[in-house]
């Protein structure tokens, strides 16, 4: 393996940052699991330690022994390959091992990991999977600050993740909409370069789009909430049959977060890792679900774009708040790229198996790590997901 | 309306297919609902005649008065835009109005639409929305069969819809199986010509594709039982994660309505309109779900096609059983077509609002009337949907 | 058997008033099943007649096979004893056998009963398991009438299981209330003499009782609109934990079928056996469950009766409505009396199994035919039933 | 108040005795809620607190104010009198208070108490209230227990509550089975004299017994196995229809926390609060259902007892295991005494509320307080409940 040293440095940086994000939570805090969905902080901190400890050390540590059998299956997210899996909504009631016990398995697994870099110097099957091993961490970094989100939301207490000190600077408001035009034709996507990217990118290949325009920037939460004054929730024309159903049984009238507040100064109040907030007209919205975007979308006289036309747009001049805001729901359901191969074994599962049902977003969002997204990065969830940061970006 | 007669021709002739499929039923069979996703032969007996009268006689005859008002309501399926629905789990509970009530209210429509054609011979409009009705009533042609069918395979005493007379013909053993060889590129999909299609086969479009291969046949239930005896029900790494989670759920462990069965040859039979029947191996496998289909795929070492690769290759020789035998599961999501604008009015709710969540399946099956399908007809169901006539022609 | 022409004229009655019952209805209504807790009618007819056969005709028969080798486990109700049965909630799914084969079914086991009883005359066993089988006919009958007009009632159409020639009589205003005092003390409760009696009525055993006191007449629909105007449904304090956990999660707002009616004289009207129609203040409340039972009790200063107090008082001058009007509710869990041995065999599965988690009613309604009911008869029911004809009687 | 030191004394002894209870867990352990019938041990130490702030403090301290507003709402557990309540299935969700703030605001509480004891000397109601706040702290003793045994059961690796030092020393083989005969008549049941009992306990009240008899001991493990080996849980023909059904929902087929293990002596081992042991079969059996102890008495040619009946026998020599091993299933549903009355206010919702659809049981288990429980004592859970030291003693 050549440079062990950076590896190890970037290994080090990243589970560091993993940590930091748990740093200003109690024990508790990273114990409690708020819904199927989520999972507990603490089973984070283990889970990516679990995926160095199964597919990096079982592999290339000689006389691998496991730091303690049960974590195989505690920790196991959802890789059938490697045999049995805690079921996921009970994470919440795995109040042992402690957190203490979990911080130890880090530091264990941690110290294996970086012998291991420096006797296998060289060796390029190790350096995948490292770099998948941290790309990995760097997404559940993401669903940690989601998660946490959605738990500290449930307590009526409302307690906020950070406190914040001085008024929130805000984003003021944002630059004048425009549409950008683009002429299609047959392109090309998917992950291109020597960079890393996940099996879901590749391979890269044509596709043909029709001509097509996109906003040049994210809806705004006060253009949502003209959607919501207008009556948007109340009109069953403007809705996909299954988004309708799902705002009727759900009660839905307001992105998740959302709370009408008297005191606020515009009506309503976010629930945010500062706590409870006013809602900010100027930022983009966020926590709609697909069918929301959708629903959005044809009110304003537009649609979602494909994923493709996203992509093949993505570094246009003129298009703003394309990275570190929100994801960007696409009318593209997740599905495999013509050619598209999954790794062997276990390994195999962590994208591929998930392609049937759930819908793609662009971008990243304000919780996504520096440096961890991409033009061509795919992301993916059901369409009734809320609890993600994900907006919505026009076309037409 | 040019060809007045010709369309009160084909109306009738329509119209009297339906009611023909009805006659082998008692009051009770046509009443029933066996589930919330099929409905009761009365209930498609009165909604395809309310779609006649709410679209065509409402808006075209003079002083237009409703055979019964509280029909508007029980009779809607699923437009908003029309008003209130009955609820859909409920219409088995539909005692009255009476099957011959709803044959008199066939009559009456069936007797005003004559005298509207009669009447307005050169209206364009008009016609278009016959074709819509009777297009649209032969899609409830095909659900009679397949709801009756769930709905007699409920009873213990496994009665058939058709006696048979005599031992089935068979088909024969299929011919040995072949992959055919597409070399794609830019190419056009989505309906052309004069004919009636559906909007959502609209427009027709451009759209890419990488050189692939079809195979020549369906998969056949000797093939698909190789795969159940070869364990594909019990291996995870075939599964989409959904389908896997499925598959354990509900206990799935072969296609919908096969049956161990040591008194049959092969030791399985099945339920069909013709009672409980021997399995005949010979014939495409059907009542297999998308996620059923993809799994077996999977183990075949091969993927299902997208819908754009069957329309590209649909007429092209060598391929057999494209039509008449059963629709086949394609990995593409149910989308919009670049461009897709549904009608105006109630009637866009016909197809737009169902874009999501569901996939598309092309061909048609034994229980679609003659002339109602083409190449480029989309029609789409969950993934986990069994109860149609549903199989696999694989790709790679 | 003495008598064996006494007896084939009492079967004769009480099966020819079954058929009467289901006379009004079409073949589409007997066979609908509009909840799990409801059965079609003609699944009643079937079951009741698979009574006899099963009971009776199995066991004296000579050379006994069954009509039909299905029906054992399609029309067996709850006897385990007897093997599987067909479940409950897919009993509207049964459109074979069709109501003419049931009615063939009825006539055939009637000719064999006849039969037997004209030759087994003397026969105890069959005089008792036939005494059984006409009571357990008659407890039909009464359901017949409940569980169709749960059936009529979904319909939004409100169809009546009879039209009501002329307005209805009404039962005048109701005389003023009373309270009768008892004066308690060590008393029997329980069935006495030869005549039929249930299982469950037996044995005849003392109970001490505290001086209480019944109110001379049930409480009236006009009494209780006075609870639900005075907010009754929206005061937590007035209900059992349960009960309120119900009002809400249910949205339960006053008794079932019950309907406000700004054309109705005193703005509510509700479904009946006739229709809808307008509510008749002076008539007896019913359709409620005994949480909404106990919660008027507790609104008005009483409580209800035990099943002990209730049959205590049954012959006492001065109560009115005890019979012939509703099932009146009781505090009295549906518990074995002391000494309580139920036959041996399927039929001992009669009663006991379901005495836990149900509720005891008492007295008999309009629905119940005449001379079936007595004073120490246990009626039952889980506290959130609603679809029977059950009212109040309060006691303090 | 007489003898304020008194008090003082046996409230800081009871207070203190739940602290002890939750020293052996960590953070994590008292945060999380396994099921929505069992609550978080945190949660259970401030509740009990709010009980003596709401029901104490907030009546008899002069410028009352509360240790923190929400905490009103988010420990009220179901005093619908005080107002909102926070869902109890979302208790584990409450990560903030920490439980060092639940601890501060235990100490805070408890110093006002004292202070207002010291100054309140001679107030009778309350001593009223104090007395009924420590009964109550101490049935939460017993929750925790039973909560927290529940909550470590759901992890693999099942953890234990303490360690246990040394082997367990078991209770020997039990004494010989006898029948003890009572003749009945007319007794009194219901609490007598000046010591405190609850408000279900009263009035003390005259009852009818027919003769009977009791077991003189409890059911062992040894005893229940034999049921099983029988094949006791598969034969429909012992079990109340309900319990029946709940046995194949549920998948049941041994006490709760029962595990098949080959390397137990008896081949069975139980999850305990020192983790998993291999069964003793000479101990009583516990965490059965109502369901489970019915259907074992059907088997063994017994009964339930009635509460009376226990009641009524409780001081005979000869019974054994009467208190301090686990409460005892009775035939008797929770219902009110003749004459009972709640108390007044938000306090009356303590007990009355509860009386339908759960049964009575007798006596006190392993993790009853030392002095809590009496003859008259009753304690009631629904049928189906499991978790709780619940076991059988058999009457006929």
């Amino acid at each position: 393996m050549r440079d062990a040293g950076l590896w190890i440095e970037r290994y080090a940086q990243v589970r560091a940052a993993t940590m930091a994000l748990a740093a200003p939570l109690s024990d508790e805090d990273c114990c409690a699991q708020s819904m199927p969905d989520a999972s507990p902080v603490k089973w984070h901190l283990a889970h990516t330690t679990w995926f160095f400890e199964t597919f990096v050390l079982e592999r290339f540590e000689d006389g691998f022994q496991p730091f303690h059998p049960a974590f195989r299956v505690l920790f196991n997210s959802y890789y059938n390959g490697v045999g049995d899996k805690h079921p996921r909504p009970q994470r919440g009631l795995l109040t042992r091992p402690s957190l203490a016990q979990v911080r130890a398995y880090r530091a264990n697994v941690d110290a294996r990991i970086a012998a291991l870099v420096r006797r296998h110097g060289g060796d390029a099957a190790l350096a995948t999977l490292l770099a998948l091993g941290l790309q990995h961490e760097q997404q559940h970094q993401e669903l940690i600050l989601t998660d946490i989100k959605h738990l500290l939301a449930q307590n009526p207490m409302a307690p906020a993740y950070l406190e914040q000190h001085g008024a929130p600077a805000g984003q003021g408001a944002p630059a004048a909409q425009a549409w950008l035009h683009f002429s299609g034709g047959v392109g090309e996507i998917g992950h291109q370069g020597d960079g890393f990217c996940f099996d879901n990118e590749l391979p890269r290949h044509k596709t043909y789009l029709d001509p097509y325009e996109l906003s040049s920037r994210l809806v705004s939460n006060g253009e949502y909430l003209a959607f919501i004054e207008a009556g948007g929730y109340a009109d069953a024309g403007l809705w996909l049959a299954e988004g309708w159903d799902w705002v009727r049984a759900q009660g839905i009238a307001a992105p998740h977060y959302w709370r009408r507040d008297d005191a606020a100064p515009g009506g309503w109040s976010s629930f945010t890792l500062h706590g409870q907030q006013p809602l900010d007209l100027d930022a983009p919205v966020t926590h709609v679900s697909l069918f929301e975007a959708d629903a959005y979308a044809h009110w304003a006289g537009a649609r979602l774009p494909t994923e493709a036309e996203w992509e093949h747009a993505a570094h246009a001049p003129g298009l703003s708040q394309m990275f570190g805001h929100c994801w960007q729901w696409t009318s593209s359901s997740y599905a495999p790229y013509p050619g598209f191969r999954p790794a062997q074994g276990a390994i195999g599962e962590y994208n591929g198996k998930f392609m049937v049902n759930q819908y793609v977003l662009r971008g990243s969002s304000l919780a996504t790590p520096q440096g961890h997204a991409r033009a061509s990065y795919r992301n993916f969830f059901p369409a009734g997901a809320r609890w993600q940061f994900t907006g919505i970006r026009l076309a037409r």
